[in-house]
């Protein structure tokens, strides 16, 4: 007799399973007259476990779950306590029935990992990818028995997993409408976040909330549970996909969402494998910023040796530009003008500042370029911009100018031009290249014949996952690094692509200058425990005069500006302010000067998210310790181990910090002390931070 | 010079207004000082209200406003206090730039209108059509300088409006990617919803939750206030359009989240109209259900005169087959047998009813039906099932056979057999038909060329909602009724197509037959305010046995499933219950009886959203009134004014409630009373209902 199928699913609610149950709702009244109930009627509640894989410590366990109606689920637990509840997997597609139902387990993997590997820079030198494995191999019971892996790598710190869907004939092609991937996350918890999908792209301040109150989240999303582990979810490999966003489901749990796109979101042909969704776990906040989770489900370095990037510091026509005092466009007031420049470049070489950002160089500055990125030129400077003599100008000095293609979303035609663009720019000693894609979300124009139809596509959709990787591969190509700006997420595949060195992606200093409100206190601090997550970010940090347009305060205090060369990882770092404040705060340009861009080693000491932080790194190749600390609008004051030091050296530390009384309201911010100390391994620093405040130190060895 | 466009949004969140900030922080020291900043700093935050209108109360009003760069935006006051504030309005599309900004106002039309329109059938017989209506033309003025229309329409008890975009070259056809119209709800509230876009489709439990742990939810969602004002958002007139659904945003206003299609949610040629996005307003829960709202923004009838449907009430061959006492599927325990259903008839016409529904009548649902509806044949009865000598049998009695035409999601083999199903069945006799579209979210099979590829669709897709609108005008050709089960959401189109006579599109009945949880009692109490706001439900009422498969408990006293008749209007109701359980319950079965289905008035006496409710209805035609009255797990007494009786007349109260004692849970479900009472108008009945009752009361005029 065929039941209906609603029988076979036995309740209408999405969670059919006796777990899902109680733990909602505990061993209720309710709870467990239905388990009673779905034990008597509905053989299909019964889950039963198919496959496990656990953390090489044993602590974190995945375990897989096919239900009576041949479902899959996975769930993750802690020291044997649920973190992630039964969480749904599988797709819906636009050119095929839905991937979910009727499956068996045909087979399964499990390995071992135990490796290093070096990054050719990066924010630590030498990454443990140490992991176990399983491969598990489902195919479906009816239909066009179709078949694909999940694959899930579980580390000490967390777990990334994804699916491998194999060629076959019945599914030649994936159009791919919806991912049916959730996070259950299992107790209350209290969530980071940024909108997704909304206007602004990345450029929101993160919203503290109940996960609760999440809506339309992007990644990574970082969340604490009420019993204080820390989580995030993220995604690593974004390669020819949508990025992924994640809304809250009707009954709590976290659902991926993916960006947008035509004719689904997804188009793949198989092979196909999805980015591996990931979810990093660590009792400290700190250890999610440790983690190397996302790197290692990373390809290895295909590019091969990169030493032609590096790390540096730069400086340029920026800043003045969003104080509205210089222009982009040409005119009394551009910016990029040939006397300008020089002026950079001779103060990047008075100062040791490898590279010259200039914005405005190029053709297609003057008029409404927002409105029609078409118009710009990347190969042409604007009559009173003199590229080639300013580049042999710095090339005399030891600098090199940093590229800049601001497209307007226009990117159909910056494709065509970029490799003649990447070409000059190589032949004139430009190393690296800041890409910008500004427009509101969905605006990005996409044009495949000249002349032809232009469609409009998502910053995260798969076409621009594609774009992406089609500029960092030709800038590889020309021996260019590349810095994007209104970016994809980053997902790691700086490892593959050494070459693209950082990005934007978030609410960065430019709001500074004239957003309101300018970027808060806990912004920052915030920022740290989520969009640092994914990758570096070109924050732009450094603005000593702590004022933007028309007198606007910034919110932080002077040394809070110090710490941000230590707090916010880039391998590429700006000196964003102009060089005549740098001149009224010379100690603090010291530290700026001084501060190291490439590490050997990084280690969080303390923090919490969005109130502190207080992050140590040595630089590579020396025996030299940064510390950077970042606060609320609370004054608190860290005790901070200096374990990280080697034993028995002493170390001069030269403290740059918030003065008496600093605050980050008003002429305090500027209250600021440089001061030193000899410390050695084992001392604890007492650091005391002001509201909106910072510290920065650099711990240079005394002996030998 | 160019200004950076971030300078002309001011801040880079997404509600860059004054009045927005104030509203959401009052008076603080922070909103002062952003709003000195951005009176000084940020021209852009300063809006212009550029068109208005209220409703014919004055009231409620409606103001449009252009902020600087532009953008426009609406909100709605009650009595000068915000009720949605400051909503963005715009679209995104796939092929042309976003319809968002640099608009200008280039006239606007302001209108009254106060008519009255007859339904052929209804919860009401007039219906009072009185509004203000706004018209604003905008027009951008810049690139293509492409125009549209907005029109509100404000009645005393809410606002309506939608997009009209008329035929230009610049816009020839839309691509609708996002509609980016918002609702900022102003207060927190409390809100009931289910969740969008997922498996189940409508048929969840409803949540009740904060309105900021709403995640992303279909339409209706009810809301209440913290000051006690109830609203419900919904559309109006959904045709060739996807369906709205709401998702909560960054800034904790609600998005419109379209339901997903290709190659865009919706694509159009202009002109067209968007449906009518509707926010009903109401200090009362009963106002919301006593709205014409819905039905006064759809088109007239267009049909003409449909007499030859008629609000009826059904039995059949249903519940047994949720029982698993009989099958869908041939065999021994085939419920669609010609001795079943002669039984039925002989049932039918013994008491008067009118319709026999008889599901598994026809080749297709033995083996896997659900996972291939396209072996269904809907023209061809199964060997056992004498659909033609039924057919007369019934006739002969006065009884009709109601159709069934289950199309398990293979909706374009549906298409081509519907049109000789139809003129089949009318040939019958048969002059309503069951439809439905079992199976997951997004796995409608559309197949646009015989033999062709099939392409998967959402049952609120675009697509979805022209094929129900091609099935309903096929079926008025033949003077077919149409109950589409597993449907798209009902949004007033049977004003214009008076044979769409009910749908499901909620959990209904049948989960109390199978369902883990069953309906809990605040189910139907929170369905009449939420569900039922759209249109009339086929719940498939009268399950007097209160019992479901292998003795589930249905949680409803035996006097709540009377109540239900008057409680979720529809006007074909069946009496879903074996014909053997009536015979337990002789005084309830009378009632059901004697209801009627047709009415010429209906009002709230009484109701809290998901607590309780009382509705009177008049039966048209007839001076009889009934009430019915329904609880959640709390009991309690009401006490309903009889305000709606003639003035001067007298009536026999027939009461049918719970008994002393009375409970859902448990043999104390059957504890039932019916007593007889002379009431007049200016009269308060005293009604006690149990936790999980209900009460029916059937009010016959005892003079004349």
């Amino acid at each position: 007799m065929a039941a209906h199928p609603c029988h076979r699913r036995g309740d209408g609610n999405p969670r059919p399973s006796l777990r899902g149950c109680l733990q909602r709702r505990g061993a209720s009244k309710a709870c467990v007259g239905w388990l009673l109930a779905a034990l008597l009627l509905s053989p299909l509640a019964q889950a039963e476990t198919v496959a496990r894989v656990a953390s090489p410590d044993g602590r974190i366990e995945v375990q897989l779950d096919l239900n009576g109606e041949g479902r899959l689920a996975y769930r993750v637990l802690r020291d044997g306590k649920p973190v992630i509840n039964d969480s749904r997997l599988g797709f819906i597609f636009r050119n095929g029935r839905q991937l979910l139902r009727n499956l068996r387990l045909d087979g399964q993997a499990n390995t071992r990992a135990d490796t290093t590997w070096e990054q050719p820079w990066g924010e630590r030198r030498y990454v443990r990818d140490h992991h176990n494995e399983l491969r598990a191999h489902f195919v479906e019971k009816d239909g066009d028995h179709r078949r694909f892996d999940v694959v899930f790598r579980v580390f000490d710190d967390g777990v990334g997993f994804r699916y491998e869907v194999p060629r076959q004939p019945a599914l030649e092609q994936a159009q791919i409408v919806q991912e049916l991937t959730e996070f259950a996350i299992a107790r209350p918890a209290t969530a980071w976040w940024i909108p997704a999908l909304e206007w602004n792209r990345a450029e929101y301040l993160y919203r503290r909330t109940s996960l609760a109150e999440v809506g339309l989240a992007q990644t990574p999303l970082t969340l604490r549970t009420d019993d204080g582990l820390h989580l995030s979810i993220h995604e690593a490999a974004l390669v020819d996909y949508a990025g992924m966003n994640l809304a809250r489901g009707g009954d709590g749990q976290l659902r991926v969402m993916l960006t947008p796109g035509s004719p689904a979101p997804v188009v793949r042909a198989t092979p196909f494998a999805t980015p591996w969704r990931t979810i990093t776990i660590s009792e400290r906040a700190g250890g999610l910023v440790e983690s190397n989770l996302t790197l290692n489900l990373n390809e290895p370095n295909k590019l091969g040796e990169v030493s032609w990037f590096k790390p540096s510091k730069y400086v340029g026509v920026w800043w003045s530009l969003h104080l509205n005092q210089q222009s982009w466009a040409t005119g009394q007031e551009h910016g990029a003008t040939t006397e300008n420049t020089r002026r950079m470049i001779d103060f990047a070489a008075a100062n040791g500042f490898r590279g010259v950002l200039v914005e405005g160089w190029n053709l297609g500055w003057d008029g409404d370029w927002f409105a029609n990125g078409w118009n710009f030129d990347f190969r042409k400077p604007t009559p009173d911009y003199d590229l080639t003599g300013l580049a042999a100008y710095a090339a005399a000095r030891g600098v090199h100018l940093i590229g800049h293609h601001e497209t307007a979303c226009a990117v159909s035609h910056y494709e065509r031009q970029m490799d003649s663009a990447f070409t000059l720019f190589r032949q004139l000693g430009v190393e690296v290249v800041k890409t910008g894609y500004v427009c509101d979300a969905g605006q990005i124009e996409r044009q495949d014949t000249p002349g032809g139809p232009i469609l409009r596509e998502w910053h995260e959709g798969q076409w621009m996952s594609n774009h992406h990787l089609r500029v960092v591969r030709d800038a590889a190509r020309h021996h260019v690094a590349i810095d994007a700006h209104e970016p994809i997420k980053d997902t790691g595949l700086r490892r593959t692509y050494p070459n693209w060195v950082a990005r934007e992606g978030a609410r960065g200093m430019e709001y500074n200058a004239w957003g309101h409100p300018p970027n808060p206190p806990e912004h920052e601090v915030t920022l740290v425990f989520t969009r640092l997550l994914a990758g570096p970010m070109d924050y732009t940090p450094g603005i000593v005069s702590l004022t933007g347009r028309d007198g606007q305060e910034i919110q932080s205090t002077l040394a809070r500006q110090l710490a941000l060369y230590v707090g916010i990882y880039s391998p590429i770092q700006m000196v964003a302010d102009l060089p005549e404040h740098y001149a009224e705060h010379p100690q603090a340009f010291q530290f700026i000067k001084d501060v190291a861009v490439d590490w050997d080693e990084s280690r969080v000491l303390a923090g919490e998210v969005g109130e502190y932080v207080a992050i140590a790194r040595k630089q590579r190749g020396a025996p030299l310790w940064f510390v950077g600390a970042m606060n609320d609008r609370h004054p608190r004051t860290l005790a901070l181990a200096l374990e990280f030091l080697d034993p028995g050296k002493r170390y001069r530390a030269e403290i740059y910090r918030d003065g008496e009384g600093a605050d980050w309201r008003g002429p305090a911010r500027f209250r600021f002390v440089r001061e030193e100390k000899t410390v050695a391994r084992g001392d604890v620093l007492s650091l005391w931070l002001a509201a909106g405040g910072g510290a920065a130190i650099r711990l240079v060895p005394l002996d030998g």
